[in-house]
């Protein structure tokens, strides 16, 4: 749980996004958690993005709410805590909660829960994908963009928005986001190399892996 | 989220179980939430079980802590939920919990975690199995009966013990409990089949498969 206390938003108060030329052109958007107005904003500068993906957190979810719901008709992916999605739908089965935010615009839902793994619903598919195990978690600040940040890397890397892929997409998010939670700031993050990553890919799938034998 | 409010052992008060002749060499044991104490009871009359497997919960964590460590040594597998993990090992992390309760004698620890399915850890394998994606729990009353139920019985039935069985057997334990609150009292169970069984068990494999692609 967090609470909280003050939000001082500093820089974004007045901020006005330009996006550079050169990067109107990205086929592969994520939409950080700012404010929907200026989520909206930079999406407005970009040219026939093949997949926008955006995050949110209580904070607009409770004082922006139409402006949020505005946005959400653009997002392909959203993004939320089991919080957030609780909070945004008042439902509090994540199933249901998920289908309500489906409604609201994304065709792709991933609620992310933390040590219990996260979700994924899209209109095919119910993916459920396990927590790395860690015994220590040093430092849980920017875990939610790490996860955003695999995902959507992934899905830029090979250009594939099948279920299949997808599943694999919240495996790399939840792979980054272990990563950062294990170091404090961006340790645990910047001496990681392809291999490093592949490795704990696996790890993931031995976690999860179970298999059918027939009896007599 | 449940309150106890107030405890009726009700017969369980002055019992005293005796396990007929034809039951004492049981290999599979299954002792469910009762009094520590009856529970080696309850032992005590089996001859040489293969495997022990119990149940417990917070009015015997509180009330008589002692006596169920005197019972956990001799328990193969213990299962257990999130809360009552947390209150008998007074660790938050899960992961760490169930090391500290293997400490206690169960080889085999299970955390039952509701809607974030369960975790099953061995001194060789860590297992996270997903929960069935319900949208309608009609009554939760009986759900740990039911796993414990379908885990043990999976055990039985196929008498193998390896980390390979043990998670089929979580996954025919969730399976269990997935049919017991999706409807009201045993209604859930009582119309069952081995194929209905059969069924849902690869729709939690579905519901958790992923697959590694390699890219260039």
């Amino acid at each position: 749980m967090r609470d909280t206390i003050k939000t001082e938003l500093n820089v974004f108060e007045s901020f006005d996004p330009v996006i550079p030329p050169t990067y109107r052109k990205t086929p592969y958007v994520c939409l950080g958690n700012i404010d929907p107005v200026l989520q909206l904003k930079v999406l407005d500068q970009i040219e026939k993005p093949r997949l926008v993906l955006g995050d949110t957190m209580n904070f607009w979810i409770e004082r922006k709410r139409d402006e949020l719901l505005e946005t959400l008709k653009r997002m392909d992916v959203l993004v939320v805590n089991e919080s957030e999605a609780r909070l945004l739908t008042k439902e509090p089965n994540l199933i249901k909660a998920a289908k309500i935010m489906m409604g609201f615009g994304p065709s792709i839902v991933i609620v992310k829960k933390g040590e219990h793994g996260a979700l994924l619903v899209t209109e095919s598919t119910i993916f459920s994908a396990p927590a790395y195990p860690l015994e220590n978690i040093h430092d849980p600040t920017g875990a939610g963009d790490s996860f955003a940040g695999g995902f959507i890397g992934w899905l830029a890397r090979t250009d594939d928005l099948s279920d299949e892929n997808l599943k694999r997409a919240v495996i790399y998010g939840s792979t980054m986001a272990s990563f950062c939670v294990e170091e404090f700031g961006i340790a645990g993050l910047q001496d990681l190399s392809y291999l490093k990553v592949q490795d704990r890919f696996r790890e993931f799938r031995e976690l999860s892996r179970f298999d059918e034998v027939e009896i007599a």
